[in-house]
């Protein structure tokens, strides 16, 4: 049975749940959360040889073929949670067509299966204020065109004229655009709760893409000194923003913070930029520690400078051991931080960046 | 050759490029637009056993295995445009994996080949002040759960806090999500051009999902009397924009337009409410006459209501005389109205779509 509950008593996000094909034949709902919070995957075709599903808490599955070409199987219990899954049909990787929830990312393409019932509030569509996600173009004279932002403005943002708010900076990491952070990662959602609830501060935060050279073909990007990110971050974007939105220009309500390959940017260009940024975030981060040593040297000096430090991590990442030595030479440094583990076995996923938001969201500008 | 002259001097839009893929082996740049504007599209599998292109300006081509295990073939040439396109591999369709821009549906997934040199200028990311595209999530009582509305305000619109704009409801099409206007219909960069050359005024656009029955799973959405759009478009999206945006709230600084089945509903909602909407615009639709006969018995009382009454359509579209009967009627009733014709070849698609926004947005609130 469909546990639709949420959905009928106005939690649900219009367009969360996996919809009915319309075409082609009789209709099959693709995803099925069951009372048990098994999932039963559906695939219809009258051509495939064989089917599997791929979703991120249980791995590949093979599928069956039963009635009217309609391929099954049931999967877990999973904790409710929002996964990524994709079939697997004949050996190749697709987006379950029916479902318009998906995964934005260079390389690979998966759908979005939302289990409401039981999973964190914190994260669900809530009977709350809500604030707007905005999509902007700047331009870009480094790169000679426009990179895009997402940038996430708190409730009532219009109406309250004569308020500036603190930014913070969420770079998405390797393969991920700078949607992911509003599609997979909800922090809209979960900073409208986190608001609503008087456990965050209202803030804005920007989300641009982490990997720049991509806009460009194969071995056509610019030859700069430095990083292309950094470089637009610290001298086209964070200027961008701060004219044409109601910032609080200063270090002490400025965040920085990432995913992966972008939380190694979070902290290269934070620490890089201690007059820029007093809040440091960093999540499942393959972390690059040599590339400012100098802060490790003066640790009150260092420590005077950073408001919070935070670094979350996933025992079974597999950048856990990375992380955890990035760890080790902070303390062995004398820098204070705040560490946050998970040992839900979800590795390096975004299960674990959206509970990393939910922990460190409140921290920031307190 | 790649065409990138644009890319290089600015005038490409961030992930509008196809991107390589980062993994699994020798990249391959999955479309190459060649000097005399074919395309060449490539597709790199170890497995594949029969991989074929669909485009929308070609349809189904046969692609011949390389080195590499690449696939390929070269189609066209094809008239500049943007041009929706899947793999077909082993008989199952999917998106180019590699490329970030897709087409947002509720049951196939195409990517989007983007040909810029010598395309519409209209259409493209120009050095013009930008506007911003807003995703926000309005409460609906009628339906207990939030629905989401794509909304584009103008260059400068967060500046100018004394202004209030006209606003455009632009309704999205059979199987399209809300996002469509946006991500395919190019809807921001066609207002940001137009705006920036005095074409077109400066305006809000409130782009809703056409189709909120498929908010809920099959059979579980809530009887209404009338339709669920309608009603939703009508007593709450509205008032919600009104109290959100600064909106003139008159008939003569509302439009209401649509492509397709949300063609319809446009002319539906807009016809049967012409005390709140003097703009109507047909995009390639299915027209339903019979819903509004009142408003063909006394013509000089509905052309005094209307200000423009615009409708496009492809004389190949399969809606061609569906749409030139209900042409006929308006005509035969004596109502005024202005009618646009391609004859392209493209019949229903959104390539006529962004056309007929480039043509009749100049036209509104004028």
């Amino acid at each position: 049975m469909m546990n639709i509950k949420h959905v009928m008593t106005g939690m649900a996000l219009s367009l969360s749940l996996p919809l009915m094909a319309q075409w082609g034949g009789p209709q099959v709902q693709s995803t099925v959360i069951n009372a048990d919070n098994t999932v039963t995957f559906n695939y219809r075709s009258q051509t495939a040889k064989d089917v599997k599903v791929s979703v991120q808490f249980a791995g590949e599955k093979q599928m069956t073929k039963g009635d009217n070409d309609v391929w099954s199987v049931t999967v877990g219990p999973a904790k409710p949670d929002i996964y990524p899954y994709c079939f697997i049909v004949d050996g190749v990787n697709i987006m379950d067509a029916s479902n318009p929830e998906w995964f934005p990312n260079e390389t690979f393409k998966n759908s979005l299966l939302d289990m409401r019932e039981g999973a964190s509030k914190t994260q669900q569509v809530n009977e709350v204020a809500h604030g707007s996600v905005d999509y902007v173009d700047y331009y870009s004279e480094l790169m000679g065109l426009y990179g895009r932002l997402v940038i996430y403005t708190p409730p009532h943002y219009d109406r309250n004229q004569n308020k500036k708010y603190p930014v913070f900076y969420l770079v998405s990491g390797t393969t991920d655009t700078e949607e992911v952070y509003f599609k997979v990662g909800r922090t809209n959602f979960i900073l409208d709760n986190l608001i609503a609830e008087g456990k965050a501060e209202e803030m804005i935060v920007v989300m641009p893409y982490g990997n720049p050279s991509l806009y460009f073909p194969k071995g056509q990007a610019p030859r700069m000194m430095g990083d292309m990110f950094s470089k637009t971050l610290i001298d086209e974007i964070m200027p961008f923003v701060e004219k044409n939105y109601r910032t609080q220009n200063d270090k002490d309500h400025r965040a920085i913070g990432g995913f992966s390959r972008g939380g190694n940017q979070a902290l290269a260009n934070g620490l890089a930029n201690l007059d820029k940024f007093s809040y440091l975030c960093s999540y499942s981060s393959f972390t690059m520690q040599q590339l400012t040593p100098e802060v490790y040297k003066n640790a009150a000096d260092t420590n005077s400078k950073i408001k919070l430090f935070w670094l979350g991590v996933g025992t079974d990442d597999f950048l856990y051991q990375n992380a955890k030595e990035y760890m080790d030479l902070l303390d062995k440094s004398g820098i204070k931080n705040t560490k946050v583990f998970t040992d839900d076995k979800f590795g390096h996923t975004w299960m674990n960046a959206r509970y990393f938001l939910e922990q460190s969201l409140p921290l920031l500008f307190k």
